[in-house]
């Protein structure tokens, strides 16, 4: 017994010991894996990896060849230290960093003499009290400083590195003599360290964080289309889902959620594009901060998506055999909507303004259906029409109020005179639209009133609203558009006068519009 | 003539210069105005200012002082750079940077010897290449490393001091002999500059990033109360808006923004905090990572209560009427909501635990009070009760389908059962209670069904699943509040039991529960 008994604990220690042999000889495995998958997801970062190492190795040459270290000493660390630090994985970031490093220290080396100037006239001790009391209050003053909003977006950096820079510069003056010639060779290594960095963020293989912007809110766009294409066929076909279910796992949640939390990441990326000399040869700024204005309407867009989401999770739902009888309109209304964010997707991505018309006619038209669908089912709608008209008469004299009911226009009278007088006052737009707009979702949410199916009356309405709110996501496209000099495509002949028009102001060199030299010649 | 104009001129042009002067004069005022604002603001920020230039000034005397100046030597340097760059606003901040600093700076000097051991074999033109080599390959692999998401969270700052101070060793040991007394003499400097930041973080008026962390969840809490008591109100009570309003002037969109954009701002501080020493005298780790957990969760909620403002600003509203007549039960439900909100903003801001029960009583009641209000307006239902019934059971015929409404249920069973199964459920309940909570969200919606005021159903349909939603938000409270041991207040002799247990758990001096000691005395 005792021999099977040893015999057993052997054979477990055993494979306690495989096992962790097992995972031991996994491990390098998972961690080729991790490091591979880093690079798969965005294979800029190897590229950034080698240009940093590259970079460095340069600036060693500056030690490690005799003739440049007999130029440049011991400075040669600053060129260092400068390269380390200022090289970034975009070229805004990498000039944002490098112009603050070169201002903070220009300006620190200029305040540091006018001290020195002052000091020198004191005696020994009286001149370290001065450095002493210069110290704490350029420190007080620059700590103090980097806490106002248009400092610390732009240049925040830049002071700690004036307050590095005059510190040293200061503090060293009272040992050193010959201050000025450091200060000058350390400038000229540090110009040198920003030189190198600007050469391989700029010029070899350079990451804009301006496309990264650009590229982002397109995402985000087709990220939201998916999305509420993707509630609204779950509401209609998917299985119920309990309230308390996790959101964290639903791919579609996230997807939401990838806009939402946008903010931080678009201010950065807008802050950094504005520092890239990419797209100012039409001798204008451009927009970035239009972008940021753009993610935030987004969001708002998006939060009224989310809660479409919502209606997903929730009690708040028709019985299944209503939703059954909406299915068709209420998803046709969805894929319009999400087929006009991906054309919207398309135009920031290929700078091509687009036809508001074109647009939003088929989503009109959509939601035209789903009105017509919730009037042709009058199995749904309790009461005939003359007693729906005796009860609003009543409840209106019970009330006293001088609301009248809007459900008396028809549907298809609104919509054309939207459209007609849409057309006609093309040129003062906004104001006529932003009044407009509402009789949109009059159409559908009026004609929804005294209905049976009253649950589904709050996704129906969120989708309408969705709808709604597209109108000024569409409207601050177009403000984008205009703003940073799209290319119009509404109408052949314009393209031509625009191009010939455009062609003068670009460069030949323009690389990010190829199609339109093409269709020039 | 001529004389006269001239007169003009000079009148228009000495206008000019006043209107220039006057400016000019106020220029130094309006500065003024918004460095006092800055400070104002946030007194914290003067008192860091001053404790930043307080460091720098202690760090000079390194080099000032004789005695000091001949410990130390040119190294002194990089104690005061060490200041400039490790003092951070919060002490958990300086903490993280300054461990990674240290940290940083050891594995260099490490890696650097090693390597250096390896060079000393070959000739000095191999030296030259293998440390290029390796400074190549060291830069590349680090940059790589901070790609990594977990590197990036933590640990960032350390591998660019890592990649900094490799590279300014491998490099000098070329040119300088004595490597080895030069990087412990830089270690020794580092350190003190470390010494001087965590003194003064963590010791002379300390900013917890933790406090910080805790004080903006309970202020989210708090704006988001305000901002759906707002909202209601101003839907029952304001003049009507229209779509196109900007949103940008809201207050109460401005609220509910702060809450929705503050993804990034919760998981610096909750990193930063985890930094922090101050609540781990329990011997366990503080649930930093549960406050992000909660502000997701808040802003999953916080999407609904956008939502229901959004309709405040579209077209789907009731009539005037119909919204008059359940003003005061959704204005209730409202400020219970808002009430319930307040109360776990003072249990996250005091650290006691709440009775799940007594905060949701009122709730339910003030729901049920809304059901009954929706019940007791026959006049907006159209037709019969009974010819409700049968429509109802014709429209499940003609669509064959076995959904049997919920709207036979009585509101008042319904809640009771509810109610009493959850007192009886306690100990096993967060299953339980997700199962039930749906149930709440149908009482007041089910009864909605049939009712005329159907572009009310919309509003009514959000109100009620951001009462739903809150047992989420409550819930997680909870959930933080057993993770962070928080005190129990349920019951008098509960809290003497829990603060015994406590007491022995607690220092004595402990300064963030007074009021428990107040109470065992």
């Amino acid at each position: 017994m005792a021999v099977k008994e040893d015999l057993n604990k052997d054979t477990s220690i055993s494979t306690q010991q495989d096992i962790i042999m097992k995972k031991l000889r996994k491990l390098p495995n998972s961690i080729c894996i991790n490091i591979w998958k880093v690079g798969r997801d965005d294979p800029r970062r190897v590229i950034h990896a080698v240009k940093v190492g590259l970079a460095l190795t340069l600036v060693s040459f500056l030690y490690l060849l005799e003739p440049l270290f007999e130029g440049v000493g011991q400075n040669a660390t600053w060129a260092m230290i400068t390269v380390v630090v200022v090289l970034e994985f975009t070229a805004g970031a990498t000039l944002c960093k490098g112009l603050n490093r070169g201002l903070g220290t220009l300006c620190a080396v200029s305040l540091a003499f006018f001290i020195e100037f002052m000091a020198e006239e004191t005696g020994r001790a009286f001149h370290a009290v001065f450095i002493g009391a210069s110290v704490f209050l350029v420190g007080f003053s620059s700590t103090y400083l980097r806490f106002f909003p248009s400092i610390k977006k732009n240049y925040d950096y830049g002071v700690v590195i004036f307050l590095l820079t005059f510190n040293l510069i200061t503090v060293s003056s009272y040992r050193v003599q010959n201050v000025l010639r450091m200060a000058r060779e350390r400038l000229y290594t540090i110009a040198i360290g920003c030189g190198i960095c600007l050469l391989m963020s700029l010029l070899i293989f350079p990451n804009w964080s301006s496309e990264h912007l650009e590229s982002s809110t397109a995402r985000k766009f087709e990220v939201l289309a998916k999305s509420i294409e993707d509630s609204v066929n779950e509401y209609f076909h998917g299985k119920d889902q309990k309230i308390g279910e996790d959101d964290s796992e639903d791919p579609t949640y996230n997807g939401y959620r990838a806009v939402l939390d946008s903010k931080s990441s678009d201010e950065t990326l807008a802050t950094f594009a504005s520092w890239e000399p990419r797209h100012t040869r039409h001798c204008h700024k451009y927009p970035w901060q239009q972008y940021v204005k753009l993610g935030a309407v987004l969001r708002h867009f998006g939060y009224t998506a989310v809660a479409l989401h919502g209606c997903l999770h929730s009690e708040i739902k028709a019985p299944k055999g209503v939703r059954l009888l909406f299915r068709d309109p209420c998803i046709r209304v969805a894929s319009e909507v999400s087929k006009v964010l991906v054309e919207l997707a398309s135009s920031i991505t290929t700078h091509r303004q687009f036809s508001h018309e074109a647009l939003s006619d088929h989503l009109h038209e959509a939601l035209r259906d789903l009105n017509s669908a919730i009037k042709s089912h009058p199995r749904l709608f309790l009461g005939s029409k003359n007693a729906r008209k005796v009860a609003a008469l009543k409840h209106e004299k019970e009330i006293s109020s001088p609301v009248t009911l809007p459900s008396l226009k028809t549907d298809s009278s609104v919509l054309l005179q939207w459209k007609r007088s849409r057309v006609e006052n093309q040129p003062k737009e906004t104001n006529e639209q932003k009044q407009l707009r509402p009789t949109l979702s009059k159409i559908a949410i009026t004609s929804l009133e005294f209905s049976e199916a009253l649950p589904f009356a709050a996704f129906a309405s969120l989708l309408v609203e969705i709808a709604a709110k597209l109108e000024v996501v569409i409207e601050e496209v177009e403000e984008l558009g205009r703003a940073a000099y799209f290319r119009e495509s509404s109408d052949r002949d314009d393209i031509s006068i625009k191009i010939n028009i455009e062609n003068k102001r670009r460069n030949v060199n323009d690389l990010h519009a190829p199609e339109v030299h093409q269709i020039a010649d």
